[in-house]
């Protein structure tokens, strides 16, 4: 992703500084349970990670950028308690006095506390979906669409959060001008590499008279450029389209008249 | 080439039923063998497979599309009959009482019925082309280039059918209009992709004086798209080109005062 | 980067003739050490490969085009003598009577002779830089970042020679027009791809008022491509930039009033 | 197998024909299914392949040996029919009218003829056991252990029938001399190295009052070789063991007197 | 290890319980940091981790067998705490104050107080080696050699503990007879296979008169089997030697007498 | 093959002077090429690399042992001069005034010029049998199958010479009578593990009646050894076979009487 924002990061494959072709950037290579800890602690100035280990750390971070793709398609991970499919346990009442295993250990333990249940949730080094009902009663364990989850028999009782990768800052080095404003670019170019894997770029000509039919298909987005071409009756028409919009669209856009309709792919996209 | 399409398959390591983001789609995977068979007997709406293997199956389907890259390189690939390079076996006719191997059965065993000729014709399993001579007399077997057959040292004698692959539907299907519109907005989009394999897009400057010699260049195609610039004398020219004439004519452009050429990757072209 | 020029080179595994789609061109594929001798031989009529190869080979040969992705930031590759880190020998004097192991037999003697010092230098079959100190006493190696050299714990005395890659033919090719031609013409597609690498296409609208300020941001090179759209005061910028630059602009073009401004992907750029 | 029975067979990558250092073999590589097929016709003297497919391609061939590991622990494979868990069908009878896919074409349909069932059995090319219930009502597939067929939800109604591979000969090579003798002695060897696979050789040794007990011990098989130690009261026991009933005999043997226990492996085990 | 103690151990490749052809015996394949804790709760008998891990998990364990090879050559790992190379700290008074990361977090912590040292100890996720000094001026880490601490720089200024592998189990576990015996038998039957790891079976043939010779130059174990050849003056001898001891006495035995020395790999050795 | 005999090396993945558990031993990792140059200057005591190498660098070394597998089945690698498969080249004379490409450069100029023949011999980098005819008229190229030659459709018209791969020494390092014992023993063992790669160790038991018989079988070899079994008719007998050998006496051994036959793998044969 860095990399599509034009940063050319080069790692050693033992190494985690790898070095990066812009001056005003140090780059760590970091577990991401570990990064809000370190940014809220002030050894980095910033970091990216799940929303999840900055509650788990318990770090006070300036949220700058929500890094998701694209907000139509992609659903956020959760934190969910599961146990066995056959498990007596129904809601997340039941768990007093069971054991749960983790590796979301903090906000698991706040979570139980809030609803008032006594457990013994235990630190998880792994593999924590494979613990029910032999090791453990229930578990707290990242899903995004269930389907590990079901492949081992579990159900879900409960979700805990949800979670997303997030962009977040030191307080104090949000407090530096030049470092908020450095952090804000580079905000800006992460999220227009994000917005661009789920768009892409298309053209088209069509002769005037059906540009309007063919404006009335493309969505309520911004304007299209349009551009009448030299001596003709046609106009070219470019437009930035969701993929699955394209794909539905393309068509619809031929039977309406449009012609040598070609798609390409995009790097950037700032709205 | 879905992917390059529009739609998201998403499969499991090991699994044959893969998610797609289109809900209005379902997608087995499937040996190319076995899709004919299961499409004709009404299991499957559509599928996409050789021609070889409609034919093998007997498979009464209706043919939608022809899925084949750029006409002016691509060559099918063909089924042929082979036999030793120091073979007695000359012509179709030698091959009275001889033992044949194939994966391609019915196909073969009548096109030899078809000459005339009784031979034994054996199912193969894989690796027909090693087969010859400790085995059998002559293999049926499928060739694009026919660098295997000659790594094989083995000679052909007779061609049987040249097959490309083949989007096809069940004639039922067909017949239902939601599904038949369904299935030719698919057709479009993924002979988008393929066309798109062998094109590039193209945009260059050039001084109004040098636009007529640059469009005498660009080949005998719809006109490609001319623009004026704002407030100068030069001209902004698009077009989308194979990418043989790419290569061709990339440097006779510049001769002719193109300047700041780019050339950039298509992923669909609908003419 | 063939490939990406319009050439597809199809290579079997093992095969060192591949099929080039250019019935022009015939391909040979062959260690970088060897290809200027057999250019200078005229076995071939051209070759890429280093400049020091060229050198080693005490090749007469015409240099047709230096291959060099941007000048601004790619740092050609260079020939050093290195000793170990806590070695006596501190100048190319030193080695008078020592021992160096190289791959670049002949220019690393004359090096040496050149600056009147006689030592023994011997042929390295590989793995150079881990023969000091045990077995020589000083290398002849290359070296881009030097970073080999430090993990080796080895100090870099002199600079033997810069080099980088050359197009290059042979004399008697390169006196026939139409070979000329040729190698000018795949000359000017190489080079435009080298050039894409660090570059990207970028666009943007923005309202008419906007353009002087968005103009003065674009850095001095080739006019933009600007277009009014119709029946609008807006106006569409295209540019062609520096990755680089365009992480440093794209914020400052956004704060500057541009919208809608995307970025995608090149092939080729001739200026 | 045969590398450990004494024949080095060097294969290249790609060949089916490799070579032994036997100048009385020659081998080819082929797959299972095919085997018993040239062999019965007389293409092949003997081959190596399971029972399942000496029956489907109905050859009448002669078995040498049975080629299986240690009897108590192997189960040998089997073919079945399954059906979906929650699928209607509980008994073959009820496979009437259904559809059926199957790898074992010939063998599956004489046993729903042998039931009187009439079903439409199809040849399917792989993945068979994903078919249900999406394109074929049940399958014939081989399994051993049943995880597959659970891994895809799938329940047994019959078995077909159980298979073990087979040294199997032509009858004619049969009733040559030379040749039966050569398979024989083939067989001799290629079974001491699948019955040296479950056994291991132990030695110890013991003072001569705990032989007794000792023997006692060891397992009612022909002697174990006792040797009297030079100018000592302790003898030297060697036996050959099951791998398993070594596992549990050595506690019991050190607690009885012996001392020094070695256990090594074997590579072949002729009775 | 189990395999060659005679236990098969059939694992898919993502089960974390494989199957093994004992039927007194379930395994759990689990995280060494994990398993002392679950065998503390007597969730399972009897585990399989290093004393590290015993400890950090304040776990209440029986130690059955410390798993090490052989005692002469390989040296336990230990844990120890290091700090960057030109680091002022000297010494574990130095860390008054400092931020330390580690994975064994509460032995770590125990080890600082007992030195009466606060320090701020942070649970490290891994990698723990690189992060001295940019996020933290000390690691507890885990050594068996050094070189990794030296690839990255760092000085070691105290060891917390060394650590070996143990079989341990649950008290009330080993309370049990039956478990307690099972448990005996396969710590002898898993020494035996460590064992075995750096012995040789040796043999050979010499004349009478050379025995006095030889048996001085087998090294000072228990006698090794001599057993008298019939019908002839020489003696058969076998010990079982250090693989070591074995390299360097070989050519010191055929010195002395010994002919036909052949040397055999063994699979286990209870003295 | 030094694993087997006794000396553990532990080689990082990128280091050349790998750790190797005997104090006495220092080992470098090096090129085959480079080997005898080193030794014959002193750089190293002892080598191992082929005669082919010792010869090409003209190195004075002394030849300890010849490092070769069962004598009666491997063949020397040679080296040989070969020419396309239409060539018109026949004879080592018709190479005059010819191109030859080679690794081997010394070598092979000075077997042309024994043979009174002038040509170019150039060094080859590599994939020099893909020379011909394309770039060289004849190469010499080193062959053990002749089975690249073929596949080039190369023909062999002289050999140059036959190698083997030799420990050899320094003349000075031979001298020193410590390093002479040291290389003696390590050739003892190294030697001993070549062996018994081609040897199998094999037992049986048999009545008394049937051992003379038994003893006609085993090949004229020193003695087996014979022991006589306590209280019983039976003796005990072992022999170190050719794993050849044993492929075929089993079988005879078998009808001759005795039972119990087993087979186990050695790791070093010292005769």
């Amino acid at each position: 992703m860095f990399r599509q924002a034009g940063f050319l990061i080069s790692t050693n494959s033992r190494s985690y500084f790898p070095a990066v072709n812009d001056p005003e950037l140090s780059i760590v290579l970091m577990r991401a349970q570990e990064i809000p800890r370190y940014v809220s602690e002030g050894v980095l100035d910033a970091g990216i990670s799940g929303f999840d280990w900055i509650l788990e750390n318990n770090a006070d971070v300036v949220e700058v950028a929500d890094m998701v793709y694209s907000k139509s398609t992609a659903k956020p991970a959760r934190w969910v308690i599961a146990v066995a499919e056959n498990s007596d346990i129904q809601t997340v009442a039941d768990l007093e006095g069971k054991r749960v295993a983790t590796e979301l250990l903090n906000v698991t333990k706040k979570y139980l506390q809030s609803h008032g249940v006594t457990a013994s949730v235990e630190f998880s080094w792994g593999a924590t979906e494979v613990k029910v009902p032999e090791l453990v009663d229930a578990i707290s364990d990242i899903t995004e669409t269930g389907s590990s989850l079901a492949a081992n028999k579990l159900r879900v009782i409960a979700t805990i959060l949800e979670t997303t990768t997030k962009l977040h800052a030191n307080r104090s080095a949000w407090d530096d001008p030049w470092k908020k404003e450095k952090l804000e670019n580079l905000s800006i170019l992460l999220q227009g590499v994000l917005l661009a894997k789920s768009k892409v770029g298309i053209k088209m000509n069509a002769p005037e008279e059906a540009l309007a039919a063919i404006l009335d298909i493309l969505p309520a987005m911004k304007l299209p450029t349009i551009s009448k071409l030299v001596d003709s009756k046609w106009v070219a028409i470019e437009a930035v389209l969701d993929e699955t919009q394209s794909r539905n669209l393309i068509p619809v856009l031929k039977s309406a008249g449009a012609q040598d309709i070609i798609e390409y792919p995009l790097s950037k996209v700032i709205p």
